[in-house]
């Protein structure tokens, strides 16, 4: 059962230490496709099935497990990919929390966030700070947050070039505001007006590059990065992988980030050694956020330098929002509407 | 002309900023081989065959130019992989001056250690501090000196694990003392009794895995390293690097440094994002040292840290000791000596 | 002779890397002053009076020495608060190149920008690019780069809160622009409308805190910065040095960073350990940027986020310009236009 | 009540979250005197005299909350400066929440481990790993982790030189030897034929000042360091803060960590902005370490590179043990043996 959104609050299991959020709304990402087919061949996917998708939602507490001490009725709370981790292990004790590996995937080891009701224990929820709507802080659960997260692990520093393939997507559009808004020159790769025009006029992109009218893509992006190559190229739209590193082009230092999550056995990095040596390069990977860093995307959300780019959908459309981003057809971010049929 | 020991000073060119050093020993290197065989495909290797190889010298000045300011006859003095740089982009105003895109490669641009005459220019000549033999600071001038710039980017802290696939090797090798003199716990990964005596007795790994005798390298080095895997993996034998990122097994941040460089078309990684974004991964590549990390490598020596581990070869025995590198039949480094027939 | 604009050209003794540039502009800047005055106590200081004062200097190259390679007449130039180092110790290989001993003060050690021509290394000349007027380039010579390199160094992160006390002076109104374009969060500590409008409608501060009409200054900071306190603090007029420690408040990981200079025996901060220690907290000092630095901040001002905020004053007034920047009365930067009368 | 080491288990109220320690040693630390001595001034001192001193413990845990999950009677483990935190707010989220606000201090707001039995919350409980002593465990909960965290946070390259005033205590002593390990070349000051012997041969010090027979000792660390100075300063001996910026001579980014805690009003550093500024210098403070340092140093000692530098007193020799400390007798660390009398 993927989508289960009428389920029934009295139904859950609340521990002493949980809180139960009703979820106002959630975005949908390309993750939750992932699990719905159960392409990534991970080992944990053995209990597929038997949890509803979703990992990025936001709406309000409205219960709490006995023994609960800082969180209240009436709290505004997010539901993230991570439900819980260890506490205790060397890395719940640093800030690579989110890495833990007993870690409680949302969607996969416990119900995600299709569905209204969800059980969140106190000590890993997420409150959402006044002026950020529903709308805006779902996505950030998971997918602003973790490219804020990619952003900030790349160590690039104001002025530098930040490149994103699939930069009109969920993602990658949240990826440019927040690059704008950490002093990076973002370049936006995707096709289409709509997107062209999202990524310029709202998002803040520097320049958009449109894949399907540009004959060389790494050229193009060589030739606005100061006739040398990006600073970073992060990726989330997973087919752009096999040509990542060619948009570094020779750019000293410069990093592939990885982001999007390709289906096993498809989209890889063939990387020839050599090129990493002679111009300094990386490749390093990013799952999501931890706590901090959740939090900190929230306040440039709160700031307004997260603006609403989503498409909402009621309840009754959710299907189909879920089939539209699967063909790529979405700009920005799709969110569902709880409260609307 | 690939060596050229003959050579007679008087034909050199010296321009007004440079000295002449004459070498009393050059380092024997993998990379010389490449030169020679030509099997990079680099578009500058078009130029190959017209300058001699090695770029690894030491030993002393005996000429300096008209506006030489701060060198003088009888100091002591390295000839490194980079003849110079420009000193005026952007990389050469940073710390990264060796990435130079017009710096000038020793033993392709220019004749390289491999002839006991050298040029070098003022700007960007290493001195050999007291206590250092020549036999010794040779190789700093690019494998030590490169590896120890490679474990200070990896950012590794004292008390993690440091994997050396290619640890009995000449690279290898100095890696593994550099590594344990800075804090960190060196395994190294090799064949043969030699070179695992040297490496566990005199160079001070932690654990050796002879390759040949052990079923599964990538499940021993997990084992060894807290159960859980390197925190980073320090490839100098090329022929590791299809492997290399199973070593770093389930650590998060773990990262492959990439240094040795393989003949074009040949050992590759093949990286699928998803094992990078799960575990916060990161395959990254270092040239060579810059001017100040050399200096540091040298003073390790000096402090007696980088101890001779090293075959002196005399000069006729110049294309024995290169055939055998060739055929990995060294184990440490391996030396000529200029002073000695 | 402080001030020597109708110097002339054919006295300059040009060496052969050396070139000439003929200014068209040059800030003035408190440090002038403090040379003037001679009240830094340094011991270098034994050389004051034979030069004239000035460091932060824009114009063309109008000639070139016999062995300059890479400059040439007509290029944009400027000219810096060192002219040059001595390229060849630790420091000037690595980043800190402007910390060299051997570092030569503009205005101290050879004439400075206070006068028409000046002679350049071209080894440490810095190009101004495309669309940045020489009357903002010339303050980016010295302050503005200077507070960049402050900026950089205290590793804030974006949505972090940047205190600049004096921010409606001629570097701290720099400072506020540049640290809003790197996505921090300025707010300006000065006095009067004047500034209090430059600094909130130009220059981009989120707040402006009117030190004479505001009782406690460090509790209206703590209270605007998340009611914990600044996470740095930009210290460029010195008289806030002994109360600069209370504007960080309780934040843990907290810095005053260090860049006016005050003279010798005025303004001390004095450090109670335990205040440093229980919040984690530091105190740390900027001189002036590297190369590489002067050449971001000079980026900056060409994607215009350094505004034109400043005053220019013609030749005749340049006198009447000193003693308004000494009386503390100029908002923003005093420049002086060479070419006007 | 200030040691109550024949305390009576019965007593301890136990919550479903705690597991109660039966401590075998604790160490003696400068800090409990403060406590005793209420010279901090610090504001929570009201509740001073209510709790034994004491924060170094080390013991077995002898009985488990109800709730407990990964804690088990019979491990063993260690009591710290801090006996829990918030868990919730942002210094908690990350890698600092040593500094949470409601951090609950031992000694202070809880009995310390002048008594045998302690409560520890398990989600902030750390494990002593095999191999480790509790006569060293016990000093490492605090003394030994701090100054870990310091080494650190200075961000020193292996070869760099520490310089610890006060390296023959307790404190400076783990520091030296924690230098060491981590490729540091560490400098004791101190005074006596004991301390020096302690320090060069035990601890590993590269060199001994004794401060009484050594009439310029900043002269002399300048003269060790290279001619420069100290690259960083671990201040211990609350004595030496005034004059230990002078210790860091004209060293390039040299940098004063502080961690002993004076006494309110007593010893302070007395900063010339300008001496920062002219040589990018530094005052930092560290006050404890967080749980995954504490792990950390642990494991530096479980690979036998903390070496037992301790003097063991039997529970009837505490108060004299005490005095000693006070008068600063004792060289290395003072520990106290719950099991002999």
């Amino acid at each position: 059962m993927l989508v289960d959104y009428m389920h029934n609050v009295t139904d859950d299991p609340l521990g002493p230490h949980d809180v139960l959020i009703k979820l106002n709304a959630t975005g949908i990402c390309h993750s939750d496709i992932h699990f719905m087919l159960n392409d990534w061949a991970l080992p944990k996917m053995s209990v597929f099935g038997t949890k509803c998708a979703g990992h990025e939602g936001a709406g309000v507490i409205v219960k709490v497990g006995d023994q609960v001490k800082n969180l209240k009725v009436g709290m505004r709370a997010g539901y993230k990919p991570i439900q819980d981790t260890c506490g205790a292990c060397e890395l719940c004790r640093g800030p690579y929390e989110c890495y833990c590996p007993k870690a409680v995937f949302t969607g996969l080891a416990v119900d995600g966030s299709y569905k209204q009701y969800v059980v969140s224990p106190e000590r890993y929820t997420t409150l959402i700070p006044d002026g950020v709507s529903d709308f805006i802080a779902g996505p950030i659960m998971c997918s602003a947050s973790t490219i804020y997260t990619s952003i900030k692990d790349s160590a690039l520093q104001p002025g530098d070039w930040a490149v994103f393939p699939g930069g009109g997507g969920g993602v990658g559009m949240q990826g440019v505001q927040l690059a704008k808004a950490m002093g990076l020159r973002p370049v936006a790769i995707d096709t289409g007006a709509d997107k062209k025009k999202l990524c310029l006029e709202t998002a803040g992109a520097e320049k958009f590059i449109d894949f399907k009218e540009t004959p060389n893509v790494a050229e193009e992006v060589v030739k606005i990065c100061d006739g040398i190559g990006a600073h970073a190229v992060f990726v989330t739209a997973v087919q752009s992988y096999p040509s990542s590193i060619s948009l570094l082009g020779g750019r000293v230092g410069g990093k592939v980030m990885c982001i999007g999550l390709p289906p096993a056995g498809s989209f890889h990095i063939d990387v020839d050694p050599n090129q990493l040596v002679f111009k300094k390069q990386a490749v390093q990977g990013t799952l999501v956020s931890n706590m901090s860093d959740v939090d900190k995307t929230l306040d440039f959300a709160a700031r307004g330098l997260l603006k609403p780019i989503y498409t909402v959908y009621p309840l009754s459309k959710f299907d189909e929002a879920v089939q539209k981003l699967r063909r790529g057809e979405i700009a920005g971010r799709a969110v569902v509407d709880f409260n609307s049929e």
